[in-house]
């Protein structure tokens, strides 16, 4: 199998924007991080166009990618549109990735957007609720924040978690966000603030909660081979990615019986690395609180220690393992289609020292070498729909 | 690169099934091909599902192959949603190709599914015009069977089409439907019947165009090796797969201008054959006279010629280059999101000698060796949106 470098990265801000289609948000993703890649358009050789509900909430059901790329001034390429929920964008990447491993294609374009912001709140979260298997649960009123606030108060029961620690992730994460010019929101927040604002579904209030949200990100990856021509910044390198559907009970499973870890486990192994080498994460808090699970699930600590990771602040930017130093979903935004690219533009700006005020360095003032995403997808028979980690690495 | 073979095909039959589920209809031609491969279900390690419209039309806009998937049985494997309009199913099979060319799985399933009829002709039409831009195309009111409609009567005043060479396709095809348990129509049409059908827009009567349809197929592929282990049929080979979305103006292009030349001539390449070593093909006839502009696409005759082939029965069955053997998309029936994996599965079949009354062989009665599957998808600045073309080896 060839090797793979992530050549550039791009993204659109995360945010409200009334006045701008599905279209607009990808265009300026993608040329932003053709810009950063420093090649000429006309290298691309494939796309793989990442969207979740554009059918439903925009009307565009078919075609999407290639209708986002001939706007974006793309024609006589293949184009794939891709659709895994909320981890649309990493399986976006995961197949740009793959079509590179194979030798196919040596430069390939992925790029996830969403546009949820479409003037009516509940047909948006109508749409948001087909991640589900509509028939036996999203047409019968299960939403995200319901399944997610069970796991929630079943972990609070069976580990100890405090309310204060729940609202811990939410402040650190509002932090972080606070120093990403591309994150929706930008306020800190207490975790005080947090437990007072609106409770949506107990234990989860409205500031531990990923928004609504437009935006857009993109990644130009290609063959190491081209990379080391081309590339006059730190390198960066896909040293794993692995892609799973759900085979555990999310509500019922302990940390190591997830599909979360054996997919994790699964990309350890790829990279030839473990969990203590890891040097950031960006995971998928869709309610803050859930970053908690993920740690155990990701190996970054013993089942029952989350609490002992957040509370000594181990995954701020400044601790020993940083996480969600973008401000995670529910800080720098959730357009769901756009997420996982937002992920791995975050660890590329983290990994080539780019990330501004809110650069992870370790103990010595050193760059991070690995990091890690994590980002799941829809809610089937209990589980995650999808579960899609990558490992990169700056050589 | 890895080679590959495809270790089995199975169809849900093509037509209306007002009592079956998006999943029904999958998990019925994904068992086919379990079985047809002869495999335990357990050895597929991935999967990919092709919809088209099952987000306006069922409702499940997102992870659509994970509920079909889980309510086949199947967890725990990476699963990836694709669509690229009517090419989408070509396009699942083309990722699971690239999947195991790649080396990264052995065993791979692709399926493609739709449920057209849902009680409101209207909306599934409405639907269905999300396969272009919408907001410079569809929401105008622009239709494929418009668009088809100006393409074949600019080809009439250019190339001497006439009505009864329009016809004549239609006749061919349906007697080939005829043949095949799995058509949605099974009535031979003279080319009388055919162009005093309802016209639908001039020169397009109804017995020309595809009609509304629900089904599905599906193809299990793997790893050659694997498969020279446990194959006891003859051994079906893919030899090229080619992907390109339009680069063309369908309506002003010559045959060699257009995105179906040059991707065939790119599967060619990558097959190490040429036109003349096609022995039967299965083609885009979304409208049945479109068939005649495909053959001159593919290179099976020299510009204007395409009449020619037609009016002396060569793209017959019996004929030296039979197309559309299943009685393609007007006949055999055109549920969007599964007719590319229809087309696979009838060259499979055709490839084998198991296509029963409509077994292609050439005068020496020996079968045929080479077959391609060309498939289109939708419609975006004046060209098709995706252009996909298989071609399969007997070994």
């Amino acid at each position: 199998m060839h090797k793979v470098a992530v050549l550039g990265v791009g993204m659109h801000p995360f945010g409200k924007f009334e006045h701008k289609h599905l279209k607009d948000l990808a265009n300026t993703a993608i040329w932003n991080a053709i810009e950063d890649a420093g090649i000429e358009a006309n290298r691309i050789e494939a796309a793989f166009v990442g969207n979740c509900l554009g059918g439903l909430l925009v009307g565009q059901e078919s075609v999407r990618g290639q209708v986002i790329l001939r706007h974006a001034g793309f024609k006589g390429i293949p184009i794939v549109n891709v659709e895994n929920a909320c981890a649309t964008a990493s399986t976006a990447f995961r197949m740009a990735w793959l079509s590179v491993i194979s030798g196919m294609h040596d430069v390939v374009l992925a790029v996830g957007v969403e546009k949820m912001f479409v003037g009516d709140t509940a047909k948006s979260i109508e749409a948001l609720s087909t991640a589900t298997d509509i028939d036996v649960c999203g047409n019968m009123g299960l939403q995200f924040t319901s399944v997610y606030a069970m796991n929630i108060r079943k972990k609070m029961d069976k580990y100890g978690w405090t309310k204060d620690d729940l609202g811990l992730v939410a402040e650190k994460n509002s932090y972080n966000g606070s120093l990403n010019p591309y994150a929706q929101f930008k306020k800190p927040l207490t975790k005080e603030e947090v437990l007072a604002s609106k409770m949506i579904a107990d234990p989860i209030t409205l500031y531990m909660a990923s928004p609504m949200g437009d935006g857009a990100a993109a990644a130009i990856i290609c063959n190491e081979r081209i990379a080391r021509k081309l590339k006059n910044k730190p390198f960066v390198r896909v040293v794993a990615s692995e892609l799973s559907s759900g085979h555990a009970s999310m509500l019922e499973s302990k940390p190591k019986d997830s599909t979360t870890y054996s997919t994790a486990l699964k990309a350890y192994e790829q990279a030839g690395v473990g969990p203590e080498d890891i040097n950031l994460a960006e995971v998928h808090d869709a309610m803050s609180p859930a970053e908690l699970k993920i740690y155990e699930e990701l190996g970054f600590c013993e089942e029952g220690e989350a609490i002992k990771l957040i509370r000594e602040g181990r995954t701020k930017i400044t601790g020993d393992i940083p996480v969600n130093p973008s401000g995670g979903l529910a800080s720098r935004g959730h357009p769901v289609g756009a997420t996982g690219l937002a992920q791995i533009a975050e660890v590329v700006w983290q990994l080539r020292g780019e990330a501004g005020k809110r650069q992870v360095v370790d103990i010595n003032g050193k760059l991070p070498r690995f990091g890690l995403t994590q980002n799941d997808g829809g809610y089937v028979e209990g589980d995650n729909a999808a579960s899609c980690i990558h490992i990169l690495s700056r050589v």
